[in-house]
């Protein structure tokens, strides 16, 4: 219709300038708009012309809405990478643990003057410090002897109440009684797994996969099945179907939501399946919730605990990668396992930190979660779009990206012929820290990929080292 | 000498008056005397014929001196009881986990109303609470992100400094390296015995011994070796070297000072000695000295890590029965087990609380730790005697009580008629918690056993509940 006109619109007058701005990366990947308002004062247009030149410019995926946020600049076309291919990992083989691996990585990781793009943490820059400290206080004063007196074994109450509260958004109709809390997500994943599993028992998990979770494993002398995983979908359910027909699988554990490392997200109906399937079988799925809450779209996904009738989901969660990592405030729904999940718990540690559990019970009650994941969830959106953008100008052509919609991580998928264990070393010496893909399966498989947390606030600073690595990619090619 | 002068010595009298006080139960055991510059003043006598009145006093064991602190009424003589004695458990049989009547006793604990006699909780009134939420404030200034960030996997470095000079009283030569932070002493217990066992392991232990550490072999899958253990000096050193040789131990747990439950203490030589015989056959020790900075003596009693030349003994410990059981800070030093106890910590924890564990670091570096301990000592001493006394007062004749030289806790063996399982239910509808000898077994014994926790601040009203308890059991007869 517009090329009817001789003379263009006004609207896209503007829309054209603003589009050459993108164009020429004076406005960049994540960059906020003036608000309509703003804009017609500086131009001194009217609102209907400058709203049609930003609708204008989302019909053409050049920008985007935010709600109760604005406008911003999407990533333009040429910067769009291929997400890496679905896994193919073999069936069982003797497994690889990369224990010296993560070790190192760990280690180097507390170099004070690391970039630390290896590790999932918060910015501290990102965290509600001086609330949190309040929160301290505050407990301190309501809490019976300040704190110091042993917690419930199953948990702290007030905590367990407002996670029940919570969790409403996402479609579970837990009660206070239905959950523990424990110290941390891998610690309920800990005790799931104790509680499911004897040394020799086979679980079947996603490929890649947080490597935490593969040295539990290995901690407990289990076999692990690593599945082929989509990193758009996640997990393969045909396969999965196959390995649970012809194995013998204890348990199932999988991080359904902006999954770690590769950043899928199972759609509703693929959780609905799984469940229903892991349900036909009656094995139990450990379902690690981790990133749920740091969605980047307008709601909170479903999990899988969200279609489980049966009981057979035991849904852990923390707020480890939100809140403050430092205080070790996790929790697990255990579904029908739930008194040998408590057993556990008293078993192996008596009961959680009394008051650091409060701390987060407060935050959850006054809304002050919600108000701060608000704001983090923007931030690491932001984050994402700027190193995924420095990664297409920087890195080789033909790098595929993962494109979480939400958490931390991007996996990344380079040319064959690069090792990132060796990327590794060379990258340490400039003081950046990756986790080279090895990290993320027992098998012989992703020597080419890496993860890179894109939780550090975007600076001058990160994007100076994104080129080094790709420069470093570069010659190694 | 005295007895040639038919005037008695003024000091003779004076200590005779004394005497008629605790006698007549005007004074009773664990009142403190009035100082000897206090006395003069009262009755007008010079230092030295108080001084020597107190000295005759003392030489018949009426009274006793406590550095620092002055002269106390010690038990009479008519109130000393037997102790019990030294247990006979059966060799390896199937064992009889008690898991329901443990839930159980802790579910009625939290009753509100109830007096707790059965767990080993410090009164809330021991602990130093206002020092503690200043140090908590203060540790949000000091630490990097208020103690949001995660601590080192291995720990908070400037308690295990802390927690090695500390260390240096009992002849321990750790360094902050040798030591691994975790989340209270079982939660140290248990990955010990993670990394020295696998399901199907067999370990030896002394009996009776803690319910919790019994649960925790369950719950790992191992058979448990209970030996004969004496109240006053531990584990009969005979039948360990036996059971050494002709049993294929893979690692034997030992409470060694104060024990709980018997209240047993292992002399030095007898440390010494099983250090030996576990080095001679190359078994670990995983030692639980969380009682041992609770002692009633002059001095901090050894440990068996202060004789282990090998690095085979596993040594644990917390601040939870001294400090804040809710604060959960325990340590281990593991000796050559290092590398493999900070694995299972990170894979199934991944770190401790940071600020806790930062308060208690300034809680030791400071000196408040030591000063609150002398006074801690001092009530929990007091409190010994005076639990004593009215069990010896109200109890039916016969019973026997360990006589525990710190820690909290009698361990008290009733008439062999009197099953504690069903003393236990009538003394909860008097809203009194006992812990039944059963929870301290897998075995056939200690049926007419209980442990009574003397971590209450003594009132009337403890004596009264007392008192009932003597009543029900008399009943019971």
């Amino acid at each position: 219709m517009r090329k009817q006109h001789t003379e263009p619109f006004l609207y896209m007058q503007i829309a054209a300038r603003i589009e050459k701005q993108i164009t020429d990366e004076v406005l960049r990947a994540g960059d906020k708009l003036p608000s309509v308002r703003m804009l017609c004062r500086e131009l001194g247009h009217n609102m209907s012309t400058v709203t049609q030149a930003y609708y204008e410019l989302e019909s053409r995926s050049l920008i985007e809405t935010r709600p109760r946020s604005g406008y911003y600049v999407c990533l333009p076309p040429k910067k769009r990478m291929d997400v890496p291919n679905t896994s193919k990992p073999a069936s069982i083989q003797k497994p690889r643990h990369q224990d010296d691996l993560i070790t190192r990585v760990h280690k180097d990781s507390t170099d004070p003057g690391i970039t630390l793009l290896s590790l999932g943490v918060p910015d501290v820059s990102l965290l509600p410090i001086a609330k949190l400290n309040k929160a301290l206080i505050h407990a301190t004063r309501s809490l019976p002897g300040s704190g110091t007196a042993y917690d419930q074994v199953q948990g702290n109450e007030k905590l367990r109440r407002e996670i029940a509260k919570w969790s409403f958004s996402w479609g579970a109709s837990f009660n206070e009684d239905d959950l523990i809390t424990t110290s941390g997500c891998m610690n309920a994943v800990s005790y799931c797994l104790q509680a499911l599993t004897k040394p020799g028992d086979t679980i079947a998990i996603e490929s890649p996969a947080y490597f935490g979770i593969l040295q539990l494993t290995k901690s407990l002398g289990l076999n692990v099945l690593e599945l082929p995983t989509n990193p758009i979908t996640g997990i393969e359910i045909d396969t999965l179907k196959k390995a649970l027909s012809s194995n013998n699988i204890s348990a199932c554990i999988l991080v359904s939501n902006f999954n770690n490392p590769c950043g899928s997200s199972m759609p509703d109906e693929h959780k609905k399946e799984v469940v229903k399937l892991l349900q036909h079988f009656n094995v139990p799925l450990i379902e690690d919730d981790i990133y749920g809450d740091l969605y980047f779209g307008n709601n909170r996904p479903s999990t899988c605990k969200t279609y489980d009738e049966s009981g057979l989901v035991l849904y852990c969660n923390s707020i480890s990668k939100t809140l403050a990592p430092g205080y070790r405030v996790g929790w697990v729904a255990p579904g029908i396992f739930k008194e040998q999940v408590i057993r556990l718990k008293l078993n192996h540690s008596i009961s959680s930190t009394t008051i650091t559990s409060e701390v987060v019970a407060d935050f959850l009650k006054n809304g002050r979660y919600e108000n701060h994941l608000r704001k983090m969830r923007q931030t690491l959106y932001n984050n994402s779009m700027k190193y995924i953008s420095a990664i297409a100008s920087h890195f080789p052509e033909g790098t595929r990206v993962s494109q979480p919609l939400g958490g931390y991580f991007l996996w990344i998928e380079l040319d064959g012929k690069i090792n990132t264990l060796e990327l590794y070393e060379r990258a340490i010496k400039h003081k950046i820290s990756i986790a080279p893909g090895k990290m993320f399966t027992l098998q012989d498989q992703f020597d080419n990929c890496l993860r890179l947390s894109f939780g550090l606030q975007w600076t001058d600073e990160i994007e100076k080292k994104i080129k080094i690595l790709g420069t470093l990619i570069k010659a190694m090619i």
